[in-house]
C-alpha cells in the first residue's frame, strides 16, 4: 500500500493572480469591507486545509471564525450535501413546517441541560442573542435595563450591540438600549449586588448575559467561580441568567457547552455558529405566547438544519469532544513551549497575546503568508480555533509556523511589503 | 402528443396522519410555536403547487412569505441546487471570501437605481433593515431618534421592532430605541415637518423608514404622492430616507422595487426574502469605516447566494416584470367580481379585506381546507402573494377556491371542526 503524503501548507504568492482579481471587486462594491483574509476560496480545500482558487493550501486554525467545526469536505458532511437536490431549500420555517425543523429540535435538545426543554431557530448568533433577550423582557415586565460584562461580544443587531462592550467602531452614534455592564473578574458579583439592592428593585433587571469564555473581546477565562456567584445571585433574585454559547458552545472547549465546565445551569442559551443555524434555547414556560417572536427563515433552511444536525451526529460518533480536550491540551503545552505570554483556553478554544496590537497583526498576517490562518481577539490577542479533527502532526506544523512567524514579525521595523499591502490595514 | 392534465388542488384530510405525528413534536418543542400551517413540506412540491407528506396538494399563494417567488423546483433552480457538490456551503463571509458573494453584489448592484452602488450582505430581513439604520446614525452624530411609520413592519430584532408598529404582542415589555411615528396618510407630511421644524434641530433624526406598500402591517398602498413629498422634504433637510423592500422588493410588484412606482430614490435600502438574503444597499460613501458593520455569515452563504443571483437572472430571462403586471391585473379584476372589499395591491402583491378579523382568519383556513395556501396580514386583509409564474389558469382555479371558501365560512355560527383544531387558532 502506498503511503499517502500528509498534506502540508504551501504558499505560493499572497493574494495570488485569481484572487486579486475577485479581491479588487468585492473592495469596491461591499459597502462592510473590512480586509477579510486576501485569497478567495476554492472548492479543494480538504480536512484542515483550506486551498484557495490559486492553488495556496493553509493551515486553518480560523474555522470560519468556530461556524465550520468539521473541516473542509467531511465525507459525511459532503452526504448531506448530495443528499439535497430539491428546491427550495429555504423555507419560511415557522409559518410552514418541514422536517428538519424538527430533528434539529429534537437533537440540539438532546444536548443541552434537560431544564431547557425547548428552543427557537434563527438566522444568526446575532438573532439568537436578541430572543434571548426578548424572552426573557417579556416574562419581566418591569424590565428597565439588562446587564452584561465587559469586554462582552454578543452580536451586531442593535439589541445585542448594546450588550457588547469590545470596540468603540461597532458602537459610535448608534442608539443605545439601556444596559449596565458588569467587569469580567471578581468584582463582578459586588457591582451586581449593589445593582440588585441599591437600585431599589431587582425588577428593574431583565437579565444578566454572559460568555461563559469571551470571544471576541480577547478569549478570556472567568475567574474561580465567577460563574457559580453570578448564578447564585440571579438564582437568589430570580433574575433570568443567559448563557451566550454563540462561540464557545457547541463541543469547542471540549465539552458541550462551556458552561459545563463551571458546573452552572442557564436559564436561557443562545448558540449558532457551529451549530449551523442560530437558536435560543430555555425552557417551555419561559417561551412568550404565540406571535411574540417570529422569523422568516428561522428553522426553514433545510440544508443548514441537516449540517448543523449531522455535526452533532459527527461530535457523538467519532467522540471529538474526548479528542478536542486532548488536542487542546497538546496545543498549549506547545504554545508553552514558545514561551508565548499568558496561553490560555479550554479544549481547542484557544489563545495567546503579544505584546502590542500592531505585533499581533503583523503575526497573524506572517502566518497567513506562511500558510497558517489565524484571528486575533481582544486588544493584543491570537485565537487558536482549529477544527476539532485536527490531529497531532498538524498542530506540529502550525506550531513550526508560528514560531517562524514570531521570529520574523518580532524583529525590529518590521513590515509586510508587496501586493498583499493592497488589502490589507497596513500598520 | 399526450395532453398534460393541468395540476390541480386536492386535500384529503389536513393535517394529514403523516404529518400531524410531526406538528405534535414541533410543537411540544419549539419555544415560538404559533399555529404554523397544519401540514408538512415533502420534496415533490411543484411550480406554484405545494405538495405535503400525506400527499395533499396546494395552491400557493403566499410564497413562503414572498420569499420563495419562483415557485417550488424550477428546473433553473434545481440546476443551482444540484451543483453545490462540496463542504462548507457556509463560509464566514466578511472575513473569508467567496466568488458567489462577489457575484451577488454584481448583479443586485445591477438591478437598484444607480446612486446606490455599494452594499452589505447579512442573513436575514432584520439584519438588513438593523444595518440600513446603523449606516444612517453612523453618518448623523447627533441622532437622537428615528422615524418609520404607523402600521409599519421592520422586523423583529430589537432595532427593526422600534421601528415596527403594527401587533401590541410583537413588542410588549421590550426595551426600545426611541423612535417617532408618521401617519401612513396625507398628514405623514405635515408631522414630519413639525418634527424638523419645531424639535429645533433636525440633526436629531437619524433617518426616515418606509415600506414603499406597507407588508405585515396590511398591503397598504400609499396616497398619491406621500412617498414623492417624504422624498423631498428628507432631502431637504438631508435627512436619510431608507425603502425597506424586504417583502415588496425583488419584482413582487412588477417593477424591481417598490419605490420605483412612486418617482423617487432613497439613500438606502433594505432588501431580503426573496433576494435568498438580506442585504443593506446604499452608496459607497454613505458605509462606514472598516469593523463598523459586520456578520459572520453574512456574503457566506454560497447557495442561498447562488439561488439569488439565480433568482434575479430568471426574472430576466423570463421576462417575468411584465408577466407579473398582467398577471397581478388579471387578479385583480377576478378578486372584484367576487365584490370583495377594498382590493388593492400592485403586481403580485395583492389584498383585500374581510368584514371581521374572525370572519378573514376562517376563510384563510377553509381556503386551506379546499387547497388554497393564503397569508392574513393587517387587522382583517387576506393577501394573494402567489409565485411569480403562476397563469391565469392557476389564478382561476385559486378564485373559484376562495369563492367557495367565503361562501361557507361566512355563514353564521361557522366554526372549523376535526383534527385541525389542535393545531389552528380556533374563533
Amino acid at each position: 500500500v502506498a503511503i499517502k503524503e500528509p498534506m502540508k501548507a504551501h504558499v505560493k504568492s499572497i493574494p495570488g493572480p485569481k484572487s486579486i482579481l475577485y479581491l479588487k471587486r468585492l473592495k469596491k462594491l461591499n459597502g462592510a469591507w473590512s480586509f477579510p483574509h486576501p485569497f478567495v476560496h476554492s472548492d479543494k480545500s480538504q480536512g484542515c486545509y483550506i486551498q484557495d482558487i490559486d492553488g495556496n493550501r493553509f493551515l486553518d486554525f480560523a474555522s470560519q471564525i468556530a461556524s465550520n467545526p468539521l473541516g473542509y469536505n467531511h465525507p459525511d458532511l459532503l452526504k448531506v450535501v448530495k443528499r439535497y437536490n430539491t428546491h427550495p431549500i429555504k423555507f419560511a420555517g415557522q409559518d410552514f413546517v418541514i422536517k428538519e425543523h424538527i430533528d434539529m429540535l429534537e437533537e440540539l435538545l438532546s444536548i443541552v441541560p434537560k431544564s431547557l426543554n425547548a428552543a427557537f431557530l434563527v438566522n444568526s448568533g446575532a438573532e439568537a442573542v436578541e430572543n434571548a433577550i426578548k424572552v426573557c423582557m417579556r416574562k419581566r415586565p418591569e424590565t428597565k435595563y439588562g446587564i452584561s460584562f465587559e469586554h462582552a461580544f454578543h452580536g451586531r443587531t442593535l439589541g445585542a450591540l448594546s450588550l457588547t462592550n469590545t470596540r468603540s467602531v461597532y458602537k459610535k452614534n448608534f442608539l443605545q438600549l439601556p444596559m449596565q455592564r458588569l467587569p469580567f473578574t471578581r468584582e463582578a458579583t459586588t457591582t451586581l449586588l449593589r445593582l440588585v439592592e441599591e437600585e431599589g428593585s431587582q425588577e428593574n433587571i431583565g437579565f444578566v448575559i454572559i460568555e461563559p469564555i469571551q470571544g471576541e473581546g480577547g478569549y478570556n477565562l472567568p475567574v474561580e467561580d465567577l460563574l457559580g456567584s453570578v448564578r447564585k445571585i440571579t438564582k437568589k433574585y430570580n433574575i433570568p441568567l443567559i448563557c451566550d454559547e454563540v462561540q464557545s458552545g457547541m463541543g469547542r472547549t471540549g465539552k458541550w457547552w462551556a458552561h459545563q465546565h463551571f458546573d452552572i445551569v442557564p436559564d436561557v442559551m443562545s448558540v449558532a455558529k457551529a451549530l449551523q443555524v442560530g437558536a435560543c434555547i430555555s425552557s417551555k414556560e419561559m417561551f412568550p405566547e404565540p406571535g411574540a417572536i417570529s422569523s422568516t427563515w428561522g428553522g426553514g433552511h433545510r440544508m443548514d438544519l441537516a449540517l448543523g444536525i449531522e455535526t452533532i451526529h459527527i461530535i457523538q460518533r467519532e467522540h471529538l469532544l474526548s479528542s478536542i480536550q486532548g488536542q487542546g491540551k497538546y496545543l498549549k503545552e506547545r504554545l508553552n513551549e514558545l514561551n508565548l505570554t499568558n496561553v490560555r483556553g479550554l479544549g481547542l478554544m484557544v489563545a495567546f497575546d503579544m505584546p502590542t496590537k500592531i505585533n499581533r497583526d503583523n503575526l497573524v498576517l506572517e502566518c497567513l503568508k506562511q500558510g497558517l490562518v489565524l484571528l486575533g481577539c481582544g486588544k493584543q490577542s491570537v485565537r487558536m480555533i482549529p477544527p476539532y479533527i485536527i490531529t497531532k502532526e498538524e498542530i506540529d506544523e502550525a506550531v513550526m509556523i508560528l514560531e517562524r512567524a514570531v521570529k520574523v514579525s518580532s524583529q525590529k521595523g518590521f513590515k509586510h511589503r508587496g501586493k498583499i499591502c493592497e488589502f490589507i490595514e497596513c500598520n
